[in-house]
C-alpha cells in the first residue's frame, strides 16, 4: 500500500515535476494529480511521466488528496492555499517546496487553520534550472529536506512529510522556520545575490564585459553559475527573508571591506589570513 | 623534430607538472629537465612522468635550454630569474605561468635584459587542486592561454611560445601585461576573495558555520569553490595586482550594495532588475 493515496502537486515545474516523477519512481502515492496553470501544460506534465492526471481546476484537484504540496514560487504560495483551503478534506496535510519558511509557513497556518495541517519543507535541490522538462526523479536523492516545525504543527502530519521525503532520497533536518531563514539566508540567498554582485561589477568593466568573459576560467563560472537562476523567484526570495538577508549581507559587506583595507594597506600577512580562515571554513564542503 | 630541443621546467607542481605531462604526451620537446626545491621531488616528477630529468641545480638545468618555463607561485618568478640569469645561453626563451603579469614580466625583462627573449604566459588552469599528482596532460586542453606583448618583446620569441601552448591544447590570446591585469583582477582575482568573504560572513552565523554547512546546497558549495586555493599563492597575487584589484572590489562593493539599498527599501522591482541584468551578463558563461 502506498504511503499516500492521493497526492496533489501544485506547480509541476522543475522540483513539482522532479517530486512527481520521484513519487511515481518509488510508488509513494496511488494517484499523482498535477495542478498546473497553462492549458498547454496539461498534456506535458502526464507525458512527460510528472503526474497521472492533470487539471487547471485547484478546488477540484485538491477535494480527496490526502497530501497537497504547493511547488510555486515562494510569493504564490500562500495566495494558492488561499484559493483551495475551502475545498481540502478534513485532515488533509498542506506541505510547500518554498525557499522561505517564516513567512510562507505563517501564511498557511493562517489560511488552512481548522481546515488542513500545515508542515513547511524546503527541499534543497541545487539546480537552476526550470521547468518539468528539466525534473528528474533522483534531484532530492541525498539532498537535504528542511521540515519545519511551529507550536501548531501536527505530530502526525510531521511525521508523515518527512516519510514522503526520506523516501524520495532526502536527508531530513527539522527546525523552526525562523532557524530556517536565518540559516538559509547565509548559505542560500546571499551567495545568489553575491554572484549577481560580480557580473553586475564585471559589466562595469572597460571594454564590456563580453571582452572579459572569453577569458573566464571554471572559477568565475562556477562561482556566478547560481546567477542563471529566475530574477522573479530570487526577488521574491529576497523579500520574504528580507530581515535575515539583510543582517547577512551586512556581515558579508564587512568581510570584503576587510579584504579591500588589508589590500590598500598592502598587508600580506592580513590578505593570507583571511584566505586561510575561509579555506579552513569551507573545508567541510568537500 | 620536436618544435623544442631542451626544455627546462622550474617548478614541477600543479601547472608545471601538467606543461611537462602535456610535452611529453604531444612531443613537444626533446628533453625535459624539471627543477625542484626538494631532493625528495627529484624521484616524484620523475615517477610521475612530468620529466625526462629532474634537479635542485637550476644554474645548470637552464644552461642548455632553449625554453626555460618557470612555473612557480606569482612572488618567485623575478627572484628565481634573477638566480638562473647569468647561465642562459644566447638566444634562449624565457617563459612563465603567472597569474599576474605587469610585474612579473617587468622584473623578467629587468633581470634578463640582454641574456634571454622573455615573453610572459598565463594558462588558466582552473583547478585549485595542487602539486604534479595532480598535474594532467590535458589541462589546458581548450583553456585559455595568455601570451603578453610588450615593446621589448621579440616578435620569433612570442611566436614560439604561443606556438607551444597551442600544441599543448591551449587557445592563444595576445596582450599588454597591463590588459591582462586589468582582466584577471576581474574574471578571477575578484571572484576569490569574494568566495572567501563569503566564508567568512558564514563563520559570523549565530551557531557557528559548521551547523550552516550541513544545508549547504551546490549554489554555496559551487560559489566558494575556488576559497579553497593556497592562501599563499592568492596572497602574492592580490599584491602583485593590488592597483586593478582594489578598482575592481570597489566596483564589486557598489553593486553589492545596491543590492542591500533595494532591499532595505523592500523595492521588488530594482532586486529583480539587478538579477536580470546579472543573467543577462552572464549568458555567455554556458
Amino acid at each position: 500500500m502506498p504511503l499516500i493515496n492521493k497526492l496533489c502537486i501544485i506547480g509541476v515545474g522543475l522540483i513539482g515535476g522532479s517530486v512527481g516523477k520521484a513519487v511515481k519512481k518509488h510508488g509513494v502515492a496511488g494517484h499523482v494529480c498535477g495542478v498546473v496553470r497553462r492549458k498547454g501544460a496539461l498534456d506535458e506534465v502526464i507525458r512527460d511521466g510528472a503526474v497521472d492526471s492533470a487539471t487547471l481546476d485547484v478546488a477540484d484537484a485538491v477535494k480527496d488528496a490526502d497530501l497537497v504540496l504547493i511547488a510555486t514560487p515562494v510569493s504564490a504560495i500562500v495566495p494558492t492555499a488561499v484559493g483551495f483551503a475551502p475545498f481540502v478534506k478534513a485532515g488533509c496535510i498542506v506541505t510547500d517546496t518554498g525557499s522561505t519558511k517564516v513567512d510562507v509557513v505563517k501564511g498557511l497556518e493562517t489560511v488552512l487553520a481548522s481546515r488542513g495541517f500545515v508542515v513547511g519543507g524546503h527541499p534543497i535541490s541545487g539546480s537552476e534550472k526550470q521547468g518539468v522538462i528539466n525534473g528528474k526523479p533522483d534531484l532530492f536523492d541525498g539532498a537535504p529536506c528542511i521540515i519545519t516545525a511551529t507550536k501548531n504543527t501536527n505530530g502526525a502530519a510531521i511525521t508523515l512529510v518527512s516519510k514522503f521525503w526520506r523516501v524520495l532520497g532526502a536527508r531530513i533536518y527539522r527546525m523552526t522556520p525562523e532557524i530556517h531563514d536565518a540559516i538559509f539566508a547565509r548559505v542560500s540567498h546571499l551567495p545568489h545575490f553575491v554572484a549577481a554582485a560580480i557580473m553586475n561589477s564585471l559589466g562595469q568593466a572597460e571594454g564590456g564585459p563580453a571582452q572579459l568573459l572569453q577569458y573566464a576560467g571554471s572559477g568565475l563560472k562556477d562561482s556566478t553559475r547560481i546567477a542563471a537562476g529566475s530574477p522573479s523567484l530570487w526577488r521574491d526570495i529576497a523579500l520574504s527573508n528580507r530581515k535575515e538577508l539583510l543582517k547577512a549581507i551586512r556581515d558579508f559587506e564587512n568581510e570584503i571591506k576587510k579584504v579591500r583595507e588589508s589590500l590598500e594597506k598592502s598587508d600580506g600577512d592580513a590578505l593570507e589570513d583571511i584566505l586561510m580562515r575561509a579555506r579552513a571554513l569551507r573545508s567541510p564542503l568537500v
